[in-house]
């Protein structure tokens, strides 16, 4: 029996931690044994990864180096952590994937989702998850938000339109899988945010579609 | 005018760092203005991702992991620093370049060059060298010269069968583009493979087929 592969999407300050933590609570009322993890990130490799592509030191950094960095995050994960607990028959539940890379390194910087694919193919070797909820929030409300935590990283630092792409190239990719993605309006409390959070995933427990 | 990409390829202990130390008194003699950098590496942000790629504590990184790493650094270098030194005309020396993805991703850890090929599109947008100069030489001669070295790198500490892959890969590349490469047989006296990578250098000068 294999597990399954729950992911969180959304765009800066649309409260993607405090949904992680009503997950959590949930997760353990119900006693369902799920394994937390993050991109990039998540590995040893990952995490060296992460902190370099987010040093607000490294702004020069070209958008093919970004992807790739990112891609190269996430081959280690899907190999390492991913796969194994999902062929072990764990639940799984990721702080942002592959839909990541397409909303802000596709919308936000422009590069090509052929590309992107391609990169998918090399990464992942097709590794879906079973069900994303993707946090969606107007980008002057989450900006305001995520402002007030304090320093911003390098992606932070982006421009209002950067992070108007990606929420668009979020929206699109939800509509075109519909059965896979969950959009939850962000702007709610954050009550009903992990309502339909959990609505959501005791569906796919239940075997649903979503 | 744009100028001319040399790469400088080969295994472990094939003498790059004595030729180059050769080619640039060469250059110097001549008042040619090469730019010299490296692979991985030669942009801030590569030169990290190298330090994090060649790092003994990573040993458990995933080959699609490494091949992306590699094109990440190698995306910087070119958008940062060929591009623009062979749009000004300049000649540009790189210590390894795209074809060593070919011999140590693709031979060494038998990553599928169609891949390879898809990333390469990705991160140069089909730059190729003029001239690449390949040091080939016995596996076991090589790793006894780089041994003397002292301390080996992730890399360096791969078993003898992935340098036997790596030689075949680059020999392969060699044979499939002629015109590109010149192999120098690398058990020569160093004053003999100087030799061969300058008559190889000069018929570009001169705008012959090498």
């Amino acid at each position: 029996m294999t597990g399954r592969l729950i992911t969180l999407e959304g765009g800066e300050g649309a409260g993607k931690s405090t949904l992680l933590a009503g997950l959590r609570g949930h997760f353990d009322r119900i006693g369902l044994d799920v394994l937390y993890t993050r991109e990039p990130g998540g590995t040893p490799v990952g995490e060296a990864i992460r902190a370099l592509v987010l040093d607000p030191a490294h702004r020069g950094i070209a958008a093919e180096t970004e992807l790739l960095l990112m891609f190269a995050a996430r081959a280690q994960l899907v190999c390492d952590v991913l796969r194994p607990a999902l062929d072990a028959g764990r639940w799984v539940l990721c702080d942002r994937f592959t839909d990541a890379s397409y909303a802000y390194q596709g919308g936000g910087r422009g590069i090509d989702s052929a590309r992107i694919a391609e990169l998918e193919r090399i990464a992942t070797a097709g590794l879906l998850p079973d069900l994303t909820l993707l946090l969606d929030l107007p980008v002057a409300h989450g900006r305001a938000r995520a402002s007030r935590r304090g320093d911003a990283d390098r992606i932070e630092s982006e421009r209002d339109d950067f992070f108007e792409r990606i929420r668009a190239a979020y929206l699109a990719r939800a509509r075109a899988e519909p059965r896979r993605f969950r959009v939850i309006d962000a702007s709610q409390p954050a009550e009903k945010v992990l309502g339909s959070a959990i609505d959501a995933i005791e569906a796919l427990r239940a075997g649903k579609a979503t």
